[in-house]
């Protein structure tokens, strides 16, 4: 998985700016031995799991508080040198590369419960606690924090690409999530985006700026996120169907109905094969929703009843449920480690990620005419989707010793994005813009939009230093 | 209501700009008709439900479309004339004054439902579409939109404050549920600031980030939000208590068990007093709960049936349900008109409106302490509280001829304001900063986070034409 063992995709518009000498003099001064320039660690802070390569950051700087965090980056504004956050390195779409050089921040030892408020349902955690050890903190409260990309990423990072996951069709996405944050800002000032009031109407949002910011604002610091009481009763429920526009048109049909579902994945059969090998399960290998409902045990009863006639209707065969929580937590571990099943399943591959999203209505026409299109390239695939949302990943599993093939795969992304755009939807569900799709992000929002972005990042960071070339090209 | 007609609160910092005849020669050439320089029309533009002064705009644009609003904030801006969106003037925080001078852009007109997305349960409408018209139009669809201000606000003017209402503890606010915006920004140029996909992660979030600017930073045009299915059952009840403090404990258990209640009313005794005087109710004086349960029907039997569980351990006196459309309507509509009920209470008074809102646990605390200071100031007032968000206002009945009593009312409100902040709450949970809150934003927020707003106000409106010296000075 080393980026740089392998022919990768060039970086577009790589600039290396200058990483002082007396800047690394003056890093090492403050932080001894939190401050590494070994290789083996800058390299593993300069990728993630992209497809892209760039040379490492020149120095990686171990913080531990915020204060940390503060000292660094005003450090690096001295030098006018770049900063880039880095939690556990999980982002897919380079947002972790220094394409302009500069040193890496990691907040990973920044892992400390600050508050859990149960009897609030909201937590404060520092931007390094990742997702598990955040229910696994929760354990003994009856709450849980619902947010679960596919890997254990951090809040921090989660917050800062504005991800979601599995359960976002119930309980929405850090956008709806993150109450505040504590923010380094480019100046290596420290500020408190909001209270753990659940409404406000104080001035700009400026929680829900730096959520999706993408480490271009600031460096996130700590997070207070809202939790949500343990349902009564849930259970999970895995239906087949003959294909995968039926699967698709069941979930379409939940929605606009108004059940209150709290997971609805689909898996097409390739995956579900791959999922099958990888997580040692027996799932029929035909396109499936993988569902789970939430609520009183009468609740969860009727939802699942109302989901079963809708199901049958497209041909769904019978379910076959979950019952016990040893068995979800397997089927649930299972879909969330799809894109490593999936990476496995074609020793050396790399994946092309899709993050298309579109209004529920669209969804059907978005994603069958890409599964055509898909088929017909030749080139191996996943397909999950967190369809209940609209949105769906393709991984296109491409050799990246053959640029033909990376070509093939992009040029279905393509087609993908703007049969997505061109049904109102957007190009980034939940992974963010990062290297990947800048042009994209100029197709979705027009340029008006985009400098709109621009002129706020001139404004908020003066230097171009907080983790530049990411999101637009200034 | 006429502000001018009596003695008002000065408004602070007044600094009138010029607004050359140049411009409003250049703006009846473009608008003809559609411009407004009666006194009569400008008068009634320059001012709100909130008890400030400030000499009315020089002119006021009736805009019937975003090309309209767009020519008029370019001919303001040549001009760096200050520009104030206008939707119905229910705003309570003195967001419509032109305290620096300027024309106000009236969007009143700007009415058209202009795509009803059932299917995918969104709608987008013109900024001027107010929420009941909204409502009436998505009559046939099976659909609603629950935000619900105290006031028929236009959707423009509720995604400019934040705003939120009764429903909110179950459906959230604007900040959830905005789509995405059109917006004129302050150079004149029309923006889009999303798609109709349900998430995003692409690029800054300029929607939240217009949501709750109160047109310091655009002028909304055009609104793309979320709409619900109606649920299958509704049940309404009112449910009285011995004491506030008894009402307040049932909500936060009720919270804190993860209830999916949709409205929990809190109405201190006076307030019901002057509510049924108004609505020619004859609900009883005392302090009560009005709430309402959505859902299937077993699932709003269960939830009622816990909820009248926890309220009994409180000595809530039996239920009184309210089972037909037409009395929850009638009920509904008293408690949205409470303001208007307090106010036609004591004849010529103004309303000091308080809006702080705490974490649910802190409400007991917050609540209790300001009863208490507010009955001993000898001052008339109501008190209405969206307690399951742990929000809530009291209004303060004052005599605008008396200003120590407008003195006394100021005292309580800080009073109340440095204690929610100190309870980790907000001194505004829907209706916005405007004039009367920017001191208390500071206190809030911290300066350094309201030079971060300032920094993104003074990129964005260089000239310092949207609705300036509201928010924050600058």
């Amino acid at each position: 998985m080393n980026a740089s063992s392998h022919q990768s995709h060039p970086v577009p518009a790589i600039h290396q700016r200058e990483v002082p000498a007396a800047l690394i003099d003056a890093l090492r001064q403050r932080f001894l031995e939190k401050l590494s320039t070994a290789l083996v660690v800058r390299e593993q802070h300069g990728r993630d799991e992209s497809s892209f390569a760039a040379p490492p950051p020149a120095a990686v700087v171990f913080a531990e508080s915020t204060r940390d965090v503060s000292d660094a980056v005003k450090l690096a504004s001295d030098f006018s040198v770049p900063v880039i956050a880095f939690g556990v390195g999980t982002s897919l779409e380079g947002h972790l590369l220094a394409v302009q050089g500069g040193i890496s921040i990691d907040v990973g030892r920044m892992n400390r419960i600050l508050a859990v408020n149960a009897e609030d349902l909201t937590v404060t955690v520092q931007a390094g606690v990742t997702r598990k050890q955040l229910n696994e903190a929760l354990r003994s409260t009856g709450l849980f924090f619902p947010i679960d990309p596919g890997a254990d990423a951090t809040l921090g990072g989660m917050s800062a690409t504005r991800a979601s996951g599995t359960n976002a069709v119930r309980y929405g996405t850090m956008r709806e999530n993150v109450l505040a944050l504590e923010v380094v800002s480019a100046s290596g000032e420290v500020i408190r985006t909001g209270t753990r009031a659940k409404k406000s109407s104080a001035g700009y949002d400026l929680t829900r700026l730096m959520v999706g910011s993408e480490g271009t604002l600031g460096v996130i610091t700590e997070v207070t996120v809202k939790l949500y009481p343990l349902p009564e009763a849930i259970s999970a429920a895995i239906c087949s169907f003959p294909s995968i526009e039926a699967a698709v048109r069941t979930t379409i049909q939940i929605i606009q109905l108004g059940i209150p579902i709290a997971r609805v994945e689909l898996i097409d059969s390739n995956t579900v094969r791959m999922v099958n090998v990888h997580s040692r399960l027996q799932m029929k290998e035909e396109p499936l929703l993988l569902m789970e409902f939430h609520g009183s045990p009468s609740g969860v009863a009727e939802q699942a009843e109302m989901v079963q006639e809708i199901a049958t209707g497209f041909c769904g065969t019978a379910f076959e449920w979950a019952t016990t929580p040893e068995d979800r937590t397997r089927l649930w571990t299972a879909r969330h480690n799809a894109y490593f099943a999936a990476i496995q399943s074609r020793p050396g591959c790399r994946a092309i990620s899709t993050d298309t999203c579109v209004p529920i209505s669209r969804l059907a026409d978005c994603l069958l005419d890409s599964v055509t299109e898909a088929d017909a390239s030749g080139i191996p695939y996943f397909l999950v989707g967190h369809v209940g949302d609209g949105n769906f990943h393709f991984g296109y599993l491409i050799d990246p010793d053959k640029p033909e093939e990376r070509e093939i795969a992009e040029k279905l992304n393509h087609s993908l994005v703007t049969r997505a755009l061109r049904l109102e939807g957007t190009c980034t569900g939940e992974h963010g813009v990062g290297l990947h799709k800048m042009d994209f992000l100029v197709s979705e929002t027009g340029p008006g939009a985009v400098e709109m972005m621009r002129t706020i990042k001139r404004a908020l960071d003066p230097k171009n230093i907080m983790n530049p070339g990411k999101i637009f090209k200034l």
